[in-house]
């Protein structure tokens, strides 16, 4: 060992090396490989490698050092301290080696750090994004040698940065000129890096920019909602949501189809209409964090393939029909603001997930990238569900996908009282088995209808609906308490004995509340929800079929419908095979978080992209097994599996005698047939 | 030799080869790399790779077939030939080898033709353009294995042509299934091929389309001229021409400068009005070649460095003032409906030969692609006068450039009587060397001034007055007939002699013409030439100092003014360096040329990038050099050389002992400082 060299260790990698001393510990790290970030590239002004100077841990015997194993606080890192606080860490581009020493990387100053996720068993996301700023002060023009602005910014970037950038995109040129000299040639790039590709400037602006932000969009059928990322900490700054203003052009997707193959031109209003939804949800989220629209340099959209088209501005008509071709299967990368007319750093681009097939969307792809079906070795079933619900099936080694016509029944459509997960409408039921009354609770509001204060705390919203989950709970309590027969009848013998129970012509209806407005389950609601829940539960068990399994180990309801469900009510009315109750799961905003993932991590997008291709696409309506499973799936909880999972914590009412199913396979077919119809195109 | 072979050799390419019976002469071809060009892939439509079978020419000791050696007139090419007419060639997809044969490859049936050029010394053009047309017949979807439109697109072109696409642009996938649909299935693609990258379709047409269209566009500071190409012929097939309609924000460059300086935002104007007069252009000429604008899928622009940046809306403000730094000095590639509005095929790309210096602009870059001094071991000294003259000088071993600020006057600016080169303006002059009369001919008219029925013929335009080549010959013949002495300063003398010599207060005038409205050459007109070529002069000269030579072998003029000056005159007024006058010579339209050339082969464009980061760039308004050669350059011929080759043709006048340079030095200097001053910004 000589005496102008010293030893340094970086904690938690472990990775360690030799110096000359007088080092900068940044480009120590850097030389070692050590994930130490930087945006200023030394210049002590962003604070993004700050490190813990940490010699009390370095091993004994390796120690040739007095106290002082590293320069004294300099001038920018004094600076630093008084502005933005330094903590007692050390700003690692300002601080030299001066003898042996430990250096600990905190997960903050770290590129590729893990992102905190809300649920324990969702899978990590490791910060690798796409776009990072890069600060450099670039040479001046000089007349004897003359060269042009770009080429004077790239090579700044090539010195520093190893950026290498080709040609450049008009808008760089258009704001090049007056950024450089804003910032007095000291400027900051958000640039693009593409591995064997060239890298591309996405956006600029004068001076240091540290934080850069990403926008994680689901455009859902009835609701666009929008998460805010910093895309260097990988955390959400703020979620909005917004009605779809598509809706004007049609409640569901089918009647957006029908409105476009009636108007080709529409194509390009309802592209713009959801484009300034999203603009509505980057300012309000900007706001929230402080931030202006121009700091977004990256989007991703999520989506079903009918939305998918419709915010490209590509017609989903094809979608309408059979054989349900889409424009692309693969991801689509387009400009935000050149081809979306979205307002965001002009550079940045719109990433959408690939759809999966003609029935199951990008959103289905952001579900699994979520779930990660494909990492376990466990078979999921992954279900979101919407007015059709997207399944996947599988585990590492196979995955299938599919799309059931469920129709809107589990939105709250196609319900007499049924209504949108609002405030004021019930979410959760239970039935007295000996009264047959109902106590419920409603959305907004605490309380149960039995407790006290009930009443008052409902008086601003009322009690107006019943909801998705609310009806589910509803069916299944009613067959738990007889009132619903296992063909799905509402026993009118029961009027005789319990009120609740009134003769409606030829069927009965189950009364939740009385007063001016009743909230009350007739038959043909009851109809609806075996209709869709047969779909559901056919769609899941032809996947079963292509795999040739009968039991699944793990099943995860995405969406809003599935965060609010109870699941044992869902696997009481056979919407879902049987499966260990524990392992039934909400997957919460799957979609969103599938979005958020691929917005930070670049390899995600190679996963996702990858494995849509590898997804065994089974179309359900030309399946005739989809049929026949259908058919069986009509009664309560079903005719064509025993549900042990179910029966150890519910009583199931043994079917009567005489409790056949009654509808006729003709008139359920019918039916079907409109909803596969309809909701196919 | 067995029985189910033949041989098959190609002219003029002289490539041969042996093949199963029964294998289509195009397939022949393809194996053996012979340049034949195919858009349909063989299916007998598009008439692209006709042949001449040549048995008669075949060695005899090679021949072992009868006189049948390929087969007779297919269907498709009897329905080709009752159309279009074979004119005795074959369609070599559909004609299939049956014994030995010599085919040969008619010029224009070849990919990388030939393209003819109008003037004998000129380089020659090699077709190969970056954008080409295949013709497709892609799969239908298929319910049962989902796949994307733009997926089976690129599967068959993948199939046919080896066309490797990537992600897709916005605009395909907006009109894909239309297309698809409407060609049932069977379309046109035109591609995008780039060595080392993925190949992008720039446009989409149902069915076959053959004809695919570019522009070549000049965008000078007062015309915009456009040459619409048929990318597959390389001809020609309108030109078209208007005015530059930022004229109304400023006659000239630096009144548009300072337009923008004042104004930042009218860039958005400035650029929005030149896309507008392209567009007339090319509907102009699409409208001649019977063509739809859509059909352009590529354009070139070329333009000095303001209009340059003007086009791109990129302002122009740092150009006007020193360092004169140019927002870029490489190619711009960008899209021609998104980023410049312009009417053409919606993913044609615009490309801009880059400029070479922030006074040498991509005009001058596309003279040196047209004039080719590279290429050569020749010196040559390229002149392209316009408001600035750019000048490029040397040979295969260097280039240099500069722009010389000579003034608007060989425009006919600032000249008493100049105006620009229409119908009316004297264009030629010659002066009887006894009575000092003037006699001339203008344009729009082949009589001289001085033939019976002259006055009758310019009766409808008049004439009304003098244009650049105009005042450059009367200045000459005015110092041939001693009216004008070397000083420049017009005899006042003669004016008792000859009424064509008046006085006018202190200094004097000559009369080209009487009338109501004289036409007539006064001193502050020589004084303006003077300066002018002064300026163009000194510029050349500076260059040959630089590369270390006093002699050019070649001299070329390139723009209008270039075209219709007589060289002799020129360098009798010592605007060019001494050189054989048989070496002098117009390069006409060098700039379109140039944007031509890049148009139609892609290689020009990896030679001219190259190229200009290669010409060493002098910037004459910081070289004091410049300077001295100016001042040296106010007399004519001049003072800083002999003219030994102009001697030979004509007798220069011997200056008088008084005749010494009047002009003093500081007089000069204002003037052509503000000149340098105006033309920089």
């Amino acid at each position: 060992m000589s005496d102008d060299t010293a030893y340094v260790v970086f904690t938690p990698s472990g990775r360690r090396g030799r110096f000359e001393v007088g080092t900068p510990i940044l480009e120590c790290a850097r030389r070692l490989g050590v994930d130490l970030d930087s945006v200023c590239g030394g210049r002590g002004m962003c604070g993004r490698c700050k490190v813990i100077v940490a010699e009390g841990e370095f091993p004994k015997h390796q120690i040739n050092s007095g106290p002082v194993s590293v320069s004294r606080l300099s001038a920018a890192e004094e600076k630093y301290d008084s502005i933005r606080g330094l903590n007692g860490l050390r700003l690692s581009c300002n601080t030299k080696l001066l003898a042996d020493v430990v250096i600990d990387v905190p997960a903050e100053s770290q590129v590729h750090k893990q992102v905190v996720r809300k649920r324990a068993e969702s899978r990590a996301i490791t910060l690798d994004p796409v776009v990072r700023p890069y600060y450099v002060e670039v040479d001046k023009p000089d007349i004897h040698h003359p060269s042009g602005d770009y080429q004077r910014l790239a090579k700044a970037l090539k010195r520093d940065w190893d950026v290498t950038l080709d040609d450049t995109d008009l808008y760089v040129l258009r704001q090049l000129q007056n950024v450089l000299r804003a910032g007095d040639w000291k400027v900051t790039a958000a640039v693009r890096r593409s591995l064997g590709k060239y890298d591309e400037i996405v956006g600029l602006w004068p001076g240091l920019k540290s934080r850069l932000l990403g926008a994680a969009i689901d455009v859902g059928t009835t609701t666009v909602s929008m998460q805010l990322v910093d895309m260097s900490a990988g955390e959400v700054l703020a979620v909005a949501g917004a009605m779809n203003p598509q809706i004007r052009f049609g409640e569901d997707l089918i009647s957006r189809v029908s409105y476009v193959m009636n108007k080709p031109e529409s194509v390009v209003e309802m592209a713009a209409v959801v484009s300034d939804c999203i603009n509505g949800l980057i300012a309000e989220t900007c706001a929230v964090a402080g931030a202006e629209p121009t700091d977004v340099i990256e989007l991703v959209l999520v989506g079903n393939p009918i939305m998918h088209h419709l915010v490209l501005g590509v017609s989903p008509s094809e979608l309408g029909l059979a054989p349900f071709a889409l424009a692309t299967n693969q991801e689509v990368k387009v400009y935000a603001e050149d081809d979306l007319n979205l307002n965001t750093c002009i550079g940045a681009r719109a990433y959408f997930l690939p759809c999966i097939a003609g029935h199951v969307g990008a959103d289905a792809a952001a579900v699994v990238l979520s779930e990660g079906p494909h990492l376990s070795d466990e078979i999921t079933l992954l279900v979101d569900v919407g007015t059709n619900a997207e399944i996947i099936l599988g585990n590492r080694d196979r995955l299938f996908a599919a799309s059931s016509p469920t129709g809107p029944a589990f939105e709250g459509a196609e319900i007499s009282c049924g209504q949108r997960a609002a405030p004021g409408a019930i979410e959760r039921l239970r039935i007295d088995r000996e009264t047959l009354e109902a106590r419920y609770k409603v959305i907004g509001c605490e309380l149960w209808s039995d407790e006290g204060g009930f009443e008052e705390a409902v008086a601003s919203t009322g009690v107006t609906g019943i909801c998705g989950s609310g009806i589910i709970e509803a069916l299944g309590e009613m067959f738990l308490a007889g009132i619903l027969q296992k063909d799905g009848v509402i026993d009118g013998a029961l009027a005789n004995r319990f009120p609740v129970v009134r003769p409606e012509g030829e069927t009965s209806s189950y009364l939740i509340r009385g007063g001016e407005r009743p909230i009350r389950v007739i038959q043909a609601d009851v109809r609806a929800i075996q209709l869709a829940k047969a779909a559901l539960y056919a769609g899941a068990r032809l996947l079963m079929d292509q795999m040739g399994i009968d039991k699944v180990d793990r099943i995860s309801l995405a969406g809003a419908f599935g965060s609010h469900i109870d699941t044992k009510y869902a696997m009481l009315l056979g919407m879902i095979p049987d499966c260990p109750l524990d392992k039934v799961s909400s997957a919460g905003n799957a979609a969103g978080t599938g979005a958020r993932i691929a917005l930070l991590n670049r390899k995600a997008r190679d996963e996702i992209e990858e494995l849509t291709q590898r997804i065994e696409k089974i179309e359900t309506a030309v399946e005739p097994l989809f049929q026949e499973h259908f058919m069986k799936a009509i009664a309560i909880p079903n005719d064509s599996e025993r549900f042990p999972n179910l029966e150890r914590i519910v009583n199931l009412p043994r079917p009567a005698e005489s409790e056949t199913v009654q509808v006729t396979r003709s008139k359920v077919s019918r039916r079907k047939q409109r909803k596969i119809r309809l909701s196919d195109g």
